[in-house]
């Protein structure tokens, strides 16, 4: 269960079979940074060409395919005070009879202030809820895939509730799973429509645990009130149909429950959230709140 | 501000340019009853044929095409115990791959217990969350819209949201209005996958406003915490791009807010629901809390 | 067999359960005219208010739920000089990219020469290809439907393979079919892209025939040399589903194969064309050879 | 413009930047062989593990970011007897209320029989029509993309256009463009809705040119009667965007057309086809008769 801490000196425009920066065992925790989506380190430098560039791969010792990679997000802590976002809603996000009357797509910057717990921008003033978008393990048959999408691997989902608590798995398809991570937000809005969070280097700890014998085909994510599936594709009818079968694939596999037990329960209580409707691949948050799995009736 | 109390002796299978069953004025309240999706009633009598029937329609007096009908729904509640829900998810809302090897569909009973707030199925008992599943107002060029599906009228929007205490804006197309109402529904997961929610029938009382000049194209709710604006369309990615249009709309007419300071607010702060994912056309809503308002600011 | 000679004084922007104007028996032939999509006649006057107006229902003896009506276009041919068309490709047909730089749309009027076999617009002349834009029946559960989108009951499908001398099959929902037709084309490219094909007023000639007892759930169009079926949804994805599962059950029902021998042969032999990428309903045309139907083989 | 014969021992299951096999020169011919979709060659041994493997990369001297690469299929033989086909639509083709009673996927062998011109399985005869169903060139920022998918790059359109004598161009993204194929098909329909044509190893002769300075984004495809542009994305309305831009945008860098004067063209002339509905995404073809280009009239 040792504790790495882990500096950077190059980053990864894409998640594939990359050369690990680093092995770690079944139960390590790491203590890292990562580099906002343009390419900016801590000290605002350029380290990196932008597009949510990744930290790592991280080599997990026992991981194979059908395993499950499960890294909880120990804590994830804007390390600068500037953010930047976009100023526009994306064309696709909006009916397209209104694309023509758009202003021109611009970045402004945000004050993110840690200590005082908020993000600034003018007058307007929100809550810091610091989250990582795009993180993943290495898919397979050798692909290496943009960071600028997502797909079974993980990637870039821009989920908002993947914040500091939160356990996520991800299906593994490599050995050593290959986790790379990176693109932090300070705070977004569901979907990302104008294309950003508020986009912020971080300081981050991870810890890492190997899960055997899964049958997990997608992202999972798991916090104190909810187990949740994610579907990353295009349309969002799409994305939400791997979501649902996820989760259904979860309650049987884990709770026992056949499909018209899970379809009773689930069609009176699914919750879904939209992780991001911007990247190539859309992203869809299929939630069970755990007080109505069976074990807690 | 009269109170009209009103028994209902026939229903609709379309929202459209029917005969209407009572004028009321601008600020009147309407305390009436509606029966369930399949058409039975408070005492489990077949009284139409299943489909989501409706209550009304009610002539607003003053509403012309142009304004919006404001209804505020004053209270829901299950005239009966008897609600039923089907148990299987929607072929279209899972992985095609995962299709082949569903159940057969069936309806089963849950017992609704208004006293009690619970609605119950064997050993599962959720909190009651009474909600109208179908309601709008006739739409433009003499349609008659199948209330199995929705569109800028309204319709079968199935969002759970539109519980007691919220008010809906719906555009209204014709001289009266035009309200319809009914297909309530005890409790409901997000995107009624399977089909249904808890089904049941109603004692709803409901009271209507005619906003004048406004630019409403697409169904708005409010509560005491956000303002939304509703998307019907499929795919899911189309309805999200009306709702968040009309948001923007929204925020421009009342709120003064170019369509770069409305960006740069909702990429930071809106919020997606998903309404249903089962009827032709499919609704999204897109949320912004009340407190991130230039007004509340 | 009787010839009736129609001449509308009316019209209709919904395909619904109208009064009609006219009954007529089973293999009788109408001879009528349609106007134009803006609503203008033969003579270039303002008949009806635009939209795709509707000349008819007409009432078709014997017809009833579950039977197919056969419309045979026996000739389509534009009754004045003016077309017209839009000029600027749909925002909703290109990358959303693309479309903050379009120009303003507009219309142009084209010359339609009959005698010539031409459609000219300055230097650009085009082979006339007439064709039907917008016809069906009267759908299900008393939907008026609007002539701008299209269902399983036919509408505005704006396939350009409906020209004279094909036969198409609508499902009848309600007693006498009531079928309507309008929106003739001079010609139209496939997808009907800029929203318009150079649309004209017609005179027309079709014949009826009522087949009992068929499995038709869409429309389906037969030529010298094809079966097609038409599936009308959003997205196009969803309008192939239609398209191809109704040319399976044709050949199921009509031609004995079951799902296995037509996946083999439509697997290598199928073909697909766009009707429209920009009604509210796309439309997608599945096109088998009739040369390998097995009876030809 | 010299002709290399190339023997391949080893293949690709990613089109990415890959050590080159060859090193070519602008206006070369390559000579060489491909197995099929399921890694078997000409003498129906296995040669690697299944999923559309291809033959190279070629380096092409002189291609850099911002050309096209052109490349002729001069021609594709299948050089053996053994295809093979899938036997049920895929599940995505087919309304998901069909999908529960479909039967199990299996595969059948057909006999190819290049002499005779013919593809055969038991009494269905069809003329052989060999194409190419995946190729492309290495795409940008390092990615390496699964050839069970097609994105700018080319890749696995599965397009049965893509006949010898055909011209398709794609937008070279690396040094040397890297040209991969594979994934010859003796036949297939629009679609390849069985997830399969009947599959085969080729033997093919290729010539590839350089173009500088082209606005090429997406593949581009030529033959004596039509330019065409292929889009390739989900769902297919997307794809469809995108293929109808990029042939308007050739239009205006080739033929000095403003989008109003292609829109007017385009509008009543353009012509779509269906590349693949089966793979991760789907495959559109924009098409423009060349006797309709303004040189041409």
């Amino acid at each position: 269960m040792a504790a790495h801490h882990f500096t950077p000196d190059h980053y990864f425009s894409t998640i594939g079979s990359h050369e690990p920066v680093l092995r770690i065992a079944d139960g390590d925790t790491v203590v890292t940074t990562t580099i906002d989506a343009g390419g900016f380190d801590g000290t605002d430098q350029r380290a990196h060409p932008g597009g949510n560039p990744q930290t790592g791969p991280f080599y997990v010792e026992g991981a194979e395919q059908g395993d499950a990679l499960a890294v909880r997000l120990d804590s994830i802590t804007p390390n600068r005070r500037r953010g930047f976002s976009a100023t526009v809603i994306a064309e696709r996000v909006l009916d397209p009879d209104f694309v023509r009357g758009l202003p021109e797509q611009t970045l402004v910057d945000w004050d993110v202030d840690v200590a005082a717990g908020t993000v600034r921008l003018g007058d307007l003033v929100l809550p810091i809820a610091p989250m990582i978008g795009c993180f993943g393990v290495a898919p397979p048959r050798g692909q290496a895939i943009s960071t600028g999408t997502s797909s079974t691997h993980g990637g870039n989902m821009d989920y908002r509730g993947h914040v500091a608590g939160v356990t996520v798995y991800f299906p593994v398809a490599v050995e050593g799973a290959l986790f790379h991570i990176g693109d932090g937000h300070a705070v977004q809005g569901d979907g990302e429509i104008v294309g950003t969070g508020v986009e912020i280097s971080m300081d981050v700890r991870f810890t890492v645990h190997v899960i055997k014998h899964t049958n997990i085909q997608w992202p999972r994510t798991e916090n104190d009130d909810y187990i949740m599936a994610l579907g990353n594709a295009r349309p969002l009818d799409e994305a939400l149909q791997y979501a649902t079968t996820e989760l259904v694939r979860w309650l049987a596999h884990d709770y026992g429950m056949d499909t018209r037990a899970a379809s009773i329960l689930l069609g009176q209580t699914i919750e879904y959230e939209i992780g991001n409707v911007f990247d190539p691949a859309y992203t869809v948050v299929a939630k069970l709140r755990k007080k109505w799995l069976p074990a807690a009736r």
